[in-house]
Formats: C-alpha cells, sequence, structure tokens
C-alpha cells in the first residue's frame, strides 16, 4: 500500500525547490500542510484506487456511475479544503505558492491517478477561468470550482485534431445576448461527465464561422453543464451530453468521455449555451496559460507512478526469499541480491530526480508569479524551459520505474493483485496526454533553446555546472561521493555540446536535423538535471540522519544512470544523417 | 491487424541463421513451411486475439472455457499438424529443423500470444517426454503430444518457490505397480486447464520423502488429467484439478491456473497417479532440457510483440496526420515528423536485432543435434551461451517496442480498441516467465562465460569481430554504410573489455561485483550481436531489391542505438562499488 513520501517531498520542497527560507510561506504552513495531505490520501484516496480501477467509471442513459465510494471521498476531500490550495485568496483560495499544489498533486496521484485527474482538470480550468475570464463570469463560476463544489474540464481533442489544434471543428455561434452557441464532438475528455458534484464546468475550444484558419481564428468558451441562473441556483440543462466513455488501458475510474454539444438533446433549440473566456479568437494563448501547469501537473503524476512503484517494490524484495545472495547461507530476500538492488536504486534514484526537476519547475513559475520586471521575465522563461522537461521526464521515468516494479515482482507483478500492474496501465497515459512527450522535445528544442536568444539555456546549464562543482567540495567524507562530480561534470560537458550544435543547427535553419534529435536531448537534459539536484540536496547538511543516504544515491546516479548521456549526446550529433538516409527502411 | 513478416523471417532464417544452403533441410520445404504458417496465423489465429483478449478465459466449476471459437482454431490448427513441426518423425513429428519451430513460433505470438502459449508448453513438455521417459511412457503419450490432440503443461513453480526450484513442496509417494502418486499445489500453471483436447498432460516436479534436500532431491512426473487405459482409451479422472485462474495484467485468454494435486477430489484414495520421467532425484536435469528451448520460444515472443507492434505503429503513423513535418505545406502524415521516424526505426531495429539473434541461437540448437564429437561440444556451448541472451533481449524489446508503439498511437495507443494496448499487456509477462531477466543474467555470467574456460566467449566475440570487419568491406555504396564499421568495432571493443573484466572478478571470486553488472552485461551483449547480425544481413546480395533498406537499418542501429553500449560497458566497470554503497539507500 501506498505511503505518501512526506519527508521526500518535504526535502525536496525545502533544500531543492527552494522553499526553506523562502519568506512568501511560513515553514510550519508546509509542513502541516504536506502532512496532512498525506494523511487525507493515505487514509482515504489510496486504499480506494484498487476498487476505482477494478470497477471504474460506467456510462449508462448519458450518466456517469462512479466506482463506489468515490462521490464521498472527493466530497470529504474538497469539503477539507484541498481544491483550493494555491488558487488566489480573493477566489477562496489559500494563496500558497505552486510548489505546495504540485507536491499535494503528487501525493493524490500516488494515492490514485484516476482519482486526482478529476482536481487537476479543475485546476487547470480554474486558473484559465482567473487568468482570462471577465469579472461576471468568474463571480459566477470561480468560487465553486475553487471549492471543488464544482469540477472542471478542459476541451480541446477532436478525432483528427489532437496535437493540431488548428485544425478543429467545433462550432460557436454568436448569440445578440453576448453568450454563444457551441456545436461539435470533442473526444478525451477526462472526468467529462461524473457523479461527483451538481454542475460540471467544461472549457471548450471553437471556432466562430468568420474566424481566420488555423489556431488564430480559436476562441475558448466556458460550457456549464448546468446553465447557472442570477441567484446561483442551478437552472436548465445545458446542450450538452456525454455519448460515450473509452474502455482504457488504465485510469479506469477516470471516465474519457466523448463529448455532444449541441446536437438537440436538451433545450428548446439545439446549441450548447457558451460564454466567451477572454477575446474572440484568442482562445489558444488563455489554453496555454493553463497547459503549462497542467503539464506540470502531468509530470508530477509520473513522479507518484514511480513513487507508487518503488514503494511496492521495495516492500516486495525485502521480503520475498529466492536464492542465495552472495556469500548468503540461506535464501535470502531478494533485495540482497545484486541484480535487484541495482533494480530498486535505480527506481529510487530516477523517482527522487523526477520529483527534484518537477518541484524545481513549480519554483519557476512561484517566482515568476511573484516577480517584477526583468526578473518576472527571467522566471518566466526558466519556468517556460523547464516544462517539457518536467512533463516528459518524469512521465518516461513512470512508465519506466513501472515497469521495473513489475519486474521485480516477478510473476506476481504480473498478477493485478498486486498492483504493481496496474501503476503500469495508470502511468503509460502520461507521456501521451497534455501533448505527447514528442510534442514536448519539439517544444523543447525550437521554442525554448530560444528563449533569450539563446542565452536562457546557457545560463541554466551554468547554474547547473556551478551547483555541481559545489555541491561536491562541501565538508565531510569525500570517499562517499566517488567519482559524482568527475561524472557529472561530463554529463553538463555533454549537454552543453548539445545545446551548442542545436542551437547552431537552428540557427541555420536545418530544422530536421534539429528535431531528429530533439527527444534524446529532452532525456538528455532530464538526466543531467536529475543527476546534479540529487547531488544538490545530498550536500545539504539536515540533522535527520539521512544525508549519507543522499550521498549514496546522488552517486548511484552519476555512476550507474549518468553514463547514459554520452551515447543521447552522440545520437543527436550524429544520428541525424542516419536517420534520413534510414526512411527507405520504413517503405 | 497482424500480418505476418514471412519476408523477413525467411531472410533471417537463411542469411543470418545459416538455412540457405544447409543440406539437411529443402530451401521449396522452408519457404513453404513458413508461408503456409503465415496464411493459416493471418487468416485465423490473428483475427481471434482482440476478442481472446476481451472475453478471457474463465473458471467454472474446476472447467475452464476459453474464448468463443478458440477451440476450434486450436483443433484446426492441429489437424494441419503444426503441432509437430520440428518434433522427431519417429513420434510422428515432421522432423524439421528448430530453427523453422521457432520461427513459425514467433508467426503464432504475432497472432496472438495467448494462444501460442498452449502449443508453446506442449513443445516443452513433449521434449522433455522424448529426451528422458520410457520407452512405454513414451509410446502411450508421446505420439497424442506432438499431433496436438493433447497439450502438456509444465509444473514448476509453488508459492514460496519460483526461481528457488529447489525449496518445493509438493510430494510424491511411490507405489509398487511402480507408479507414483502426487501430492501439493503448483501456481503459473499456463493452460493448465482448458477445453481446446480431451486430455492434458502435465509434467510435474515433485519430491520423494527420502529424497536429498534441495535442487538434488527433485524428480519429474507425467501426470495426465485422464488416466491412460492400454488401450489407448481414456480412462479415470486423476486426482488434479485447477483450483483459480489469475486475473493478470495480459495473456487473458491464456489461463494461467493454481493446480491442486492429490486432495481426493477425484479417484477412490487421494493422490494423483504419475509416472517417472527420467530416474528419482533427476527431474531438475530433465526439466532443464526442456527449459532451454522454452526460453528460446519465449524470446521469440519478445520478437513478436515487438513486430506486431511495429506494424500496427507504422500503420498508424502512415495514415494520422498532425502538424506540418520540416518543409511541409500542409497537414503530414506522422510518420514525416523526424522524431515519430526516429521511433519508428528504433522499434524496427530493435525488432530485426532480436529476430536475428533467436534464430542464431535456433541455429545453434540445430547444429548440436546433429553435430557430434568437439563439434556437438562446441554448438552446445554456443546455444547455452546464447540462450539467456536469447530469452533476455527479445523479451525486453518487446516491452520496449510495445510501449513505443502505443506512443506513436498517441491517445488512440491508450484506448483498448486499437491493439497496441494489448501488445504491451501481453509483452510484460515475457520478461518474467521461464526465468526472470534476472535470472538469465545470473546464469549468463556464472555459468556460461565460464563454458570452455572462458573460451568460447571469447570465440563467439570473435567471429562477430570478423564478421563486422567483412560486411562493411564488401562491394556497393561505401557512403550507404556511413559510420557503421566504426561503431560495430567500438561497440565489440567495449564487448570485449566487459567480458574480461567480468572473467577476471570470477576468477578473483568477487561474485558480487560480477553480479552487479550482469543485467546491464546480458543487454550490451544483445546490442552488439544485434548490431552485427543487422550488418551481415545487410551486406547478402539477395535479389530482392532490399538491400538499401536492410543498410540503412543496419546504420541506423549503429549510428542511434549502439550507442547505449559505452554506458553498459562503464556501468559493468565502475558501478558495482557504488552499488554497495548505495545499499543504505534502500534501507
Amino acid at each position: 500500500m501506498y505511503t505518501s513520501p512526506v519527508d521526500d517531498i518535504l526535502f525536496t520542497l525545502n533544500h531543492i525547490a527552494g522553499l526553506d527560507g523562502d519568506a512568501s510561506v511560513d515553514a510550519d504552513i508546509v509542513e502541516a500542510v504536506i502532512w496532512e495531505a498525506g494523511r487525507f490520501c493515505d487514509a482515504t484516496i489510496a486504499p480506494a484506487a484498487a476498487r476505482g480501477d477494478k470497477e471504474g467509471s460506467k456510462l449508462a442513459n448519458g450518466e456517469v456511475r462512479s466506482p463506489t465510494g468515490w462521490p464521498e471521498i472527493y466530497r470529504a476531500w474538497a469539503a477539507a479544503g484541498w481544491n483550493g490550495l494555491a488558487a488566489p485568496m480573493e477566489a477562496g483560495g489559500q494563496g500558497l505558492p505552486h510548489r505546495l499544489q504540485i507536491a499535494a498533486m503528487e501525493i493524490w496521484n500516488g494515492g490514485s491517478m484516476a482519482f486526482a485527474l478529476a482536481p487537476m482538470l479543475t485546476a487547470g480550468a480554474a486558473e484559465a477561468l482567473a487568468a482570462h475570464g471577465s469579472d461576471a463570469l468568474k463571480a459566477r463560476f470561480l468560487p465553486k470550482m475553487v471549492s471543488g463544489e464544482w469540477t472542471g474540464t478542459m476541451n480541446l481533442t477532436e478525432p483528427h485534431a489532437g496535437s493540431d489544434l488548428g485544425t478543429l471543428r467545433t462550432r460557436a455561434e454568436r448569440r445578440d445576448d453576448g453568450t454563444y452557441r457551441i456545436f461539435g464532438q470533442k473526444i478525451y475528455i477526462t472526468w467529462g461527465e461524473h457523479d461527483f458534484t451538481d454542475n460540471i464546468v467544461h472549457l471548450v475550444l471553437a471556432r466562430l464561422a468568420d474566424a481566420p484558419e488555423g489556431t488564430r481564428g480559436i476562441s475558448l468558451f466556458l460550457v456549464p453543464k448546468f446553465i447557472v441562473n442570477e441567484d446561483e441556483t442551478l437552472g436548465a440543462r445545458n446542450d450538452l451530453f456525454c455519448h460515450s466513455i473509452e474502455e482504457k488501458l488504465g485510469i479506469h475510474a477516470s471516465p474519457t468521455c466523448t463529448m455532444i454539444y449541441g446536437d438537440g438533446r436538451f433545450g428548446e433549440e439545439p446549441g450548447a449555451v457558451g460564454y466567451l473566456i477572454g477575446e474572440e479568437n484568442r482562445g489558444l494563448a488563455c489554453m496555454f496559460t493553463m497547459m503549462n501547469n497542467a503539464r506540470l501537473a502531468v509530470g508530477a503524476q509520473g513522479v507518484a507512478m514511480a513513487e507508487a512503484a518503488t514503494q511496492g517494490a521495495l516492500a516486495y524484495a525485502r521480503e520475498r526469499r529466492q536464492g542465495k545472495a552472495p556469500g548468503a547461507a540461506t535464501a535470502s530476500p531478494i533485495i540482497d541480491h545484486p541484480d535487484i538492488a541495482r533494480t530498486l536504486l535505480t527506481m529510487k534514484a530516477l523517482t527522487q530526480g523526477s520529483r527534484a526537476i518537477t518541484y524545481l519547475c513549480a519554483e519557476a513559475v512561484d517566482r515568476a508569479h511573484e516577480a517584477e520586471g526583468d526578473e518576472k521575465r527571467h522566471w518566466q522563461d526558466r519556468a517556460a524551459l523547464l516544462t517539457p522537461i518536467a512533463k516528459s521526464f518524469p512521465t518516461d521515468v513512470g512508465v519506466e520505474v513501472a515497469s521495473l516494479g513489475i519486474q521485480v515482482h516477478g510473476g506476481m507483478g504480473f498478477v493485478e493483485e498486486t498492483g504493481a500492474a496496474r501503476l503500469l496501465r495508470d502511468a503509460r497515459i502520461a507521456p501521451i496526454y497534455e501533448g505527447t512527450n514528442g510534442i514536448q522535445a519539439i517544444d523543447l528544442v525550437t521554442r525554448k533553446l530560444p528563449l533569450g536568444d539563446g542565452a536562457h539555456v546557457r545560463g541554466l546549464i551554468a547554474e547547473l555546472s556551478a551547483i555541481a562543482k559545489a555541491v561536491t567540495s562541501v565538508e565531510g567524507d569525500k570517499g562517499a561521493w566517488g567519482e559524482t562530480a568527475a561524472r557529472l561534470d561530463k554529463a553538463i560537458g555533454e549537454l552543453i555540446t548539445a545545446t551548442d550544435w542545436l542551437q547552431s543547427e537552428l540557427a541555420a535553419g536545418r530544422l530536421a536535423a534539429a528535431l531528429a534529435g530533439a527527444t534524446a536531448y529532452q532525456r538528455l537534459f532530464g538526466l543531467v538535471l536529475s543527476g546534479v539536484l540529487l547531488a544538490k540536496g545530498a550536500a545539504v547538511v539536515v540533522e535527520d540522519g539521512r544525508q549519507p543516504q543522499r550521498i549514496a544515491l546522488a552517486r548511484f546516479f552519476a555512476e550507474n544512470l549518468l553514463g547514459e548521456t554520452a551515447a543521447l549526446a552522440d545520437a543527436i550529433l550524429h544520428g541525424a544523417n542516419s536517420l534520413e538516409a534510414a526512411r527507405i527502411a520504413l517503405n
């Protein structure tokens, strides 16, 4: 059973993501929030995860029934105030740093990824509304989305328009009263319909008839399941419904809905009533505000899956006895076998590296929020640069570590009863949604490397280099660090080489060559960040007695996992030619 | 929909696994067998796979009902003579090379892994019986196991005894008539009960009361579901039954049974009637004969999953249009995006590399079978050395490629409808059963590297080195090979360094250090074999017009995937210290 890793989370928040000594939030509050979140999750959400997976959410007559007990859990969770953790106080939120929100997200996801998706989507929708909605619209919808009394959804995808939103066809028509009517079909709408709450607030991308083609002609609408009256009571059912839900590999408890807008099922005339958010044809910009933070939250899902898988594998490996480890006289716990120990350390190191990256990105979001002027720009760029890495690396790690977790369990891992298989099934979606990791890599290389005329990424790498130099010259047992310093230095060098090469290919207009190495570069960057941040954490002296373990894990990462960076840099610099030549092999 | 890759299979059999020009089998027969197997699979097995997965096998009142239509498919398959492909002619088989059996196995698995498991287990059981059974026992059971009229199973695992068979507790008691009575519980028995055939022949490992402890006290018994009378009619139901079947991540159509022997449910007195195979207390040796080939067959499952995933992803990527690839004016098929092309090439290259390794190992099995004296010993050692690699590398690749296949499909990959998710679910068992890949790595390092006083592995590497030198100096377009020669040379050098280091650690008695790198070494060996064998195939001039594609893929493998070997060699040589030091991080 998953136990929220409160100590590791607090350590990472404080010593890697800079909350320690941060004047904007009291240390006691940070600790209390994380401890209480962990307590709620471990007592209530985590125990419901297996049942939720087995029962799944079911659609009947347009209504979705969530698993037994889940509506009550959701309502208890919202009633405890968890939904508004990072929302602004003026909207009824607690105005805490985004780092706490991401840490709490990790916790909810560790308990049940299917459950956590409902608040995750609500947070995204609320954020877009808060940033771009009119005061009237906010007044009517935001408080209940912040309290969790209503949930929110994001309606982007259509059957022919996934990554390529420019081609979407859902229509919006203006009405004289300033509202719009929405017509169309959206797919893959997470928690698009359910029995948690009495209203659901859909944010829908659609196109006006006179809109420009492509992404410049997309508008964002708020389309509630039930119309909200002036007096805040619920009015008529809006003309939208859930047509079907997907049969998926994982996150079974979370209904993935096909939503139909405006086919006339409800209301006097066809058309779902929608309210414009922001300006006409500027919908994508509104969506992007939200998408960055959603991407970061998906990264936290990867961390959560990796954490849960690591916990499960560790517990099993301590108990299960098979064969004699070197030097043992009788059957050993399998954790004693070097190969299993290596696997478990790999899982643990990748998990903690992923957590560090995710929280570091959340720190940049917080600082961009607080700062002004040039400094604000700096932190906005930092968040922008880290987001694709923080979405992709932890989600790839989530799949990788969940798969290793099955392997540690042997045959038991393939049997659903242990829960190891569920983690892989759930984790597998995270590299796909909110922009596939391939899309993230394109974003990283083509939009983020050029930030600040290419200077921003070099600044970050210089910081990493400085951290690497500093950590390995700290006081204490030098031997314990092994070759960490040299390994970090080498990996950072490879990151620099790859960055320079990509920037020069981009400058020369050789886009295909740069893109050929984009995924490898994204992984390379994630590995270097993980290695450096683990070492940074290990260098911090906290009186918790865990420093020897942290140094050992940072060293393990540097000496065993960082070697991949050379191969990645090599594939980036030299692989593009053979990739083009090899296209004929796909015919 | 999966289409049996007949051309690739024949090419690999002929030009990598030496069937071309092999005097023991007519080229026309090879071609006819593979073509016909492909035809049967594509028309009959593959179309039943999705339904089989969805329905699954169900247990009710001790009877297992397989998915709709499956018993008929199995019987048609057996009636067509497919079960006895490589079985000796004196037992009613066709006596064809083992390579053909493995190639056919790949085909059945590509159609449906759950289906192919039934004949796979039967083949293993029949092989152990043929090699070690008495003439009387063989006369009674072998012909129907070869024809497929009855299936066979392997009963090794018990709840506390998976990899560690020495601790198994199933009891055998001698009876005066020379038979035995078997008592105990076995788990994870694939196709342990079903409705394909009217009898099932269980091979069961058990322990006599006076047997020595550990693995030297295990005997092998044949325990039929129904007693077979002297006149070959079926007699009484034997005292065994299927107690439950597992709810698993994948291979849903294949029942994974808990079998209870001798609890008195059937017969006059408790005890399942068993017949000794081979000698008392020598059961493990009998089982090992069979297990090597079963491991190779599991490797073929990995190849099949990777092949099916690659086909599915390729078809989807050609059709799905999203975004503009570099230089494109309108939305491109996603195969045109460099990142997707790289993914597809990686999938294809890993699949073909895995196939090459698997068939090469099957060739060694064939040659060991045919040769005599020193030559026999040489090929036995070769098969023994290649088996752990041929089991582990393709099964890891199966998982990796199936996961990439989901990714290429985007959101559609996570929806069960496309079948991409099923491939990952099915593929995930292969690195676990028939000895986890970690166990294979221990076997490779501790038992196979020492073969011939360490000379055998060096001989194989020298052969690889010679092939690598030869292929890249062939006639033709030198430019097309790119840096293939240098890359192969470097990777082989790393394999040599790692091999030398492991052998010296073993010689010095530093077992833990050697085992710490075992999995990395196994992967390193698999990558080098793949790279060299793909290049070997690419150098062959066959008038099929495909040589440019083969060279391009071999080059892609060398320039893009072989870079991992340096990191692996590094982790083997330098990772052991930090692994030991890092154990504290697991506390």
